[in-house]
């Protein structure tokens, strides 16, 4: 069914991946549509229940969808840019936090117990930040592509969904300098308070997206549009890159990927900058709290499936919207039809 | 902790009940408070996952809240204005519904299993409809009253959280006449396609929702506002007098309850319009496809947890709603703090 990914080793051969991306099986999405139709409820009753089980069958390329090996992942990188003083908490927090996982205290890991995840958390050379990408790049291409890989590797054959996360200190500011050099604006419409910085805080945070934007020259006046990988390499994260290597290699493995808040949702965006289908076996858990958030699944055409208020990151709505395709599959697996259980159609 | 219910016999008794509600415990709600600011987790950032576990704390009176014992309760009715044609289905449906339910074939019992509630369905006198509403008072007080303490009886002792629901053809034209005679306005603005009706019939469902409500007097001009449980004997049904029941006597047993769609919510708006802080220990689950259930819900000032374009009924939305509940209680509960996790605070 899934077949391993490959590792990357250059940028070049990240386009060409990007060339050979699986399509929908629309064979799986019709009998999907077809068993739907029967179950003992009012047509479209379901809500977007059943727009879930259609899009699982059709990225899985099977019906019935199965959820027996879901899997949430957390990627962890550092940042230089964090030193600017642009969040509300020290960086040293990326690795406690990293502790906090394995030792299963964080929101996260309830969840994936409440929710029945397998939890895995990639922590990537958290001693060795991404440089400050107001004064160089933040990743040269070949740790980028490093980066990608890494993320590639989480995706093994036979995973039902993939749940996406992150976590490092500084990467709402690497995320909204991401969504400013992909889609342009103002860097004020994408930087938001992350973990919590305001005023004073919070203008510097904006000055540092737009410095970071500028100082590798994306987004400028009659410039064409960035190149997405460029914009990965200058303005990205490990994590971010990670993230976006997960998506590609689960795309190629047949598994749907749940995204999670706005700095996962970032990264999947650098996919979708070089080809407008490859975040359609994604679907968006929930809109973040983070006002940036709204206006980059605006971009990505998605609508999210949750709306909570949440601003955590570290695949928590990720985690959380996998009880709606629990709820999903369930449904559509366990339902009797009209002709099982001797309900009446509709009349006339 | 709760105290079993006590059975009503007449208004006078509900009004009276209706007098002495238990307000809110708000040494657990900051129990809860202080608990939530020490996880390692920015302040806020679960969102409304926060909030829930404030208000099951607050409202089961006990901190750390307990989700051991949820129940999904859905009441069956059937009515009489169903033979006016407003449905999209016969009234047969709805003891086929009920079988159906007992044998484990409906949304409901897939999502009771997924998140494990206990599920039991009332069905309420299903061979004597409530007379049509166009052209008599759909029950007369006694009857009313009786449906009315059936579904106060739903609620034992121990239970520590409710998902209510209903299943009745002809109850959404039922919910609609309830809103139309509580909250005024037009016809129109509260009456939708229920299981699918359109064109013609669904103005003619309209008219029906109209005729009915100025049948009994209510929301004419210059006349003051409608006395709440004549408009719910006049215009409402077996299952919803059940479900105001089970909401007043959760209330009084300290269980907190989630409301379904719209039918459900109308049948609480009742209580509501008698007391405006009936429903403070009631969440809304979903906002229904139903166009008037985000209507009704701005009237009652209640946020719905989710927005899935469901339109099911049978405490479906309720009962997956109760996976954010569980969510939420596991986060509150399971989560390190900083100090047990050796997390930095927020800087500064």
């Amino acid at each position: 069914m899934s077949e391993p990914h490959r590792a990357v080793a250059s940028f070049a051969e990240v386009r060409a991946l990007m060339r050979a991306l699986p399509g929908p099986d629309l064979e799986a999405g019709t009998r999907a549509a077809q068993r739907e139709a029967q179950l003992t409820k009012p047509a479209g009753a379901l809500g977007r229940l059943e727009e879930l089980v259609q899009w699982l069958s059709t990225w899985q390329a099977r019906h019935p969808p199965v959820l027996a090996r879901p899997r949430s992942c957390v990627f962890a990188g550092n940042h230089g840019v964090a030193a600017r003083g642009v969040s509300a908490y020290p960086a040293a927090v990326t690795a406690q936090m990293v502790q906090n996982f394995i030792r299963g205290g964080a929101a996260v890991n309830q969840l994936c117990k409440t929710f029945d995840a397998d939890l895995r958390v990639y922590e990537m050379a958290l001693e060795r930040p991404t440089r400050d990408f107001t004064s160089a790049p933040a990743m040269e291409e070949d740790e980028c592509v490093r980066a990608m890989a890494y993320g590639m590797m989480a995706v093994e054959p036979g995973l039902d969904v993939l749940c996406l996360g992150e976590m490092g200190i500084g990467n709402t500011t690497s995320a909204a300098a991401l969504c400013l050099a992909l889609f342009g604006g103002a860097a004020g419409d994408w930087t938001g308070p992350g973990t919590g910085v305001a005023g004073a805080a919070l203008d510097r945070k904006v000055a540092v997206v737009q410095a970071g934007v500028e100082r590798h020259g994306f987004h400028l006046a009659g410039a064409g549009p960035a190149d997405p990988l460029a914009v990965l390499c200058c303005v990205g994260g490990h994590e971010l890159a990670a993230i976006a290597g997960a998506i590609l290699a689960a795309r190629l493995a047949r598994t749907p990927v749940v995204l999670d808040g706005f700095a996962c949702t970032a990264a999947a965006a650098v996919l979708f900058s070089l080809d407008r289908h490859a975040l359609d076996h994604c679907v968006v858990a929930h809109v973040s709290a983070e006002p940036g958030h709204r206006r980059l699944l605006d971009r990505l055409g998605k609508a999210a499936l949750l709306d909570l208020g949440m601003r955590l990151g570290e695949a928590s709505g990720a985690t959380l919207a996998l009880a709606l395709l629990r709820a999903a599959v369930a449904c559509h697996c366990g339902m009797a039809t009209f002709g099982e259980a001797g309900v009446s159609g509709k009349a006339g």
